[in-house]
């Protein structure tokens, strides 16, 4: 189960009534925060999300609107006795900018690791000191596994999909088969391989059939290309650049590398998702519900995104 | 004449009912901005102050709170077709933070000048390129006077003062006596030498007595050191940090460089300036008009700023 509040569902300049790019990830307390735009922390206030257990920092891309509130949230964190490390994910460059933007505050009292064009996929485990990211390996069992995809915009710029794995399901029969003790039936359906007893017994004593888990897909800036449906393949919420709302401005979206309502909905169409969520609006685009049949006449579960929006996913 | 709007009145962390350090002075259309935390460029938009027209930025630090809106800020003003140069003012080290903060916006389509701890007064002019900062030359008329002060804070801090000239008077019979051509009266008064149908005028031949302008001084962060008085000595409003509301909060203030109400207060009255507006609240001073009394007590013209408080000054 995941929880996710979008902070800002702004593009470009911000504007009193919305704030920039921002999506924050709940997962079993800790969190992933996607994007940072100016003003974040303010609405991680406004929205009372907290902020002092934020794990990995996904940047889709060093546009300011979507960067320009890490320095102030990262300093704020600091002051708040915040300790375990941080780690940030982003284009190449990513260390670079975050360098310069932290170039004022020359101590954090946590360790900033940075991980830049990730070309493989990434694992997640939820320990003691938070989300930890590692190199993903199949063999292994791991939370949520994030992986990442290159947009076309007028930088380099990632779209992020994040799939929490669900643990298959506990088939008592064959516990029972194997004679498997029942306090290591845990350990075992984590898929840890166990030594009790002087025994050894193996997951798939206890394991039945696997299950699918929750998968969301995250993409701004860009135009919609054609890696994008089988990115965002089957997610049960895709969370979607819609810059513009009125099909007219087609043109614009094209010179700007953004997309129209329209081009959203048909890529959440084509990439069969459950649901899109659409954001990013641009600062000209005062009420983006008024064009939500521009979108819903595609694919008719659109939800049209504010400041403030949260929903959560749990395994079916 | 100038006029003057708080963007911000909060210190330390943003809080979603108070934007950070921030104060715009509008002179005659162009504008000086004093400090500039995250979401200035937010405040503008809500106070509908305009931005496009700032010309001189003065820096009091470089903590976070006091210019994380920079980055932002020079972003939009790059994007609205903003070509003339700005004048940033600050602390050494001013140079390079700014270059950090820019890092992610490689260009800006305006030239941005630099100018670090100047230990002597600087003189603008408006001229058609907007507000132009050269060194101060008391043989030369300026309009407005910029002077600084070293502060005590945890890191290098400047105080400022803004000295509006108002020019002397006129004095019809001076011009009659040396017989003045009407046509050159304005650039005499403005003291300028005129050369006219080969004969020099000077100034003296029209000026009579001098008259008072306007001063404003702005002091955040410090502690209340005693060069601050003869500083902000017969200011018509001076801006002053008021970190913390309750006398008893006194050790606090002492801890982290920063000044109560009534120490703000004791300063106003010590410096005879004609009013103080209190700003840079701690985030954890909620309602900060409840401890008003602990600067009237002291100082009986205190204005407790907010977000939005604006104020015309004129010549007398």
């Amino acid at each position: 189960m995941l929880h996710i509040t979008l902070l800002g569902s702004g593009g470009g300049m911000p504007i009193p009534t919305r704030f920039l790019s921002s999506l924050l990830i709940n997962y079993q307390g800790r969190k992933i925060l996607i994007d940072c735009g100016e003003g974040t922390q303010v609405a991680m206030r406004k929205m009372n999300t907290g902020f002092k257990s934020i794990d990995i920092i996904c940047l889709t891309h060093l546009h300011g609107d979507h960067i320009f509130g890490l320095p102030g949230l990262l300093t704020t964190m600091g002051n708040s006795e915040r300790r375990e490390p941080i780690t940030i994910i982003g284009t190449e460059g990513t260390s670079e900018v975050v360098k310069g933007l932290m170039r004022s505050t020359p101590y954090l009292p946590f360790d900033l690791a940075i991980i830049e064009n990730p070309n493989k996929a990434l694992a997640i485990m939820n320990s003691a000191g938070g989300l930890q990211v590692k190199e993903y390996d199949k063999s292994q069992s791991h939370e949520i596994i994030i992986s990442t995809i290159e947009l076309e915009h007028s930088s380099p710029c990632l779209g992020y999909a994040f799939h929490i794995a669900r643990k298959p399901k506990f088939c008592m029969e064959k516990a029972a088969l194997y004679k498997v003790p029942k306090e290591i039936w845990r350990r075992l359906q984590n898929k840890e391989t166990v030594i009790h007893d002087d025994k050894i017994y193996e997951p798939d004593m206890v394991l039945g059939e696997e299950r699918s888990g929750i998968k969301i897909s995250f993409i701004t800036d860009t135009r919609p290309i054609e890696t994008i449906p089988a990115f965002i393949m089957g997610s049960d919420l895709l969370i979607c650049e819609g810059t513009y709302g009125d099909n007219e401005d087609i043109e614009k979206a094209k010179k700007n590398k953004h997309m129209t309502f329209k081009e959203a909905a048909e890529l959440a169409k084509v990439g069969n998702v459950k649901e899109v969520l659409l954001t990013h609006f641009s600062s000209a685009l005062d009420k983006p519900e008024i064009y939500k049949y521009n979108a819903e006449e595609i694919f008719n579960k659109t939800i049209i995104g504010y400041d403030g929006f949260t929903k959560t996913l749990s395994f079916k």
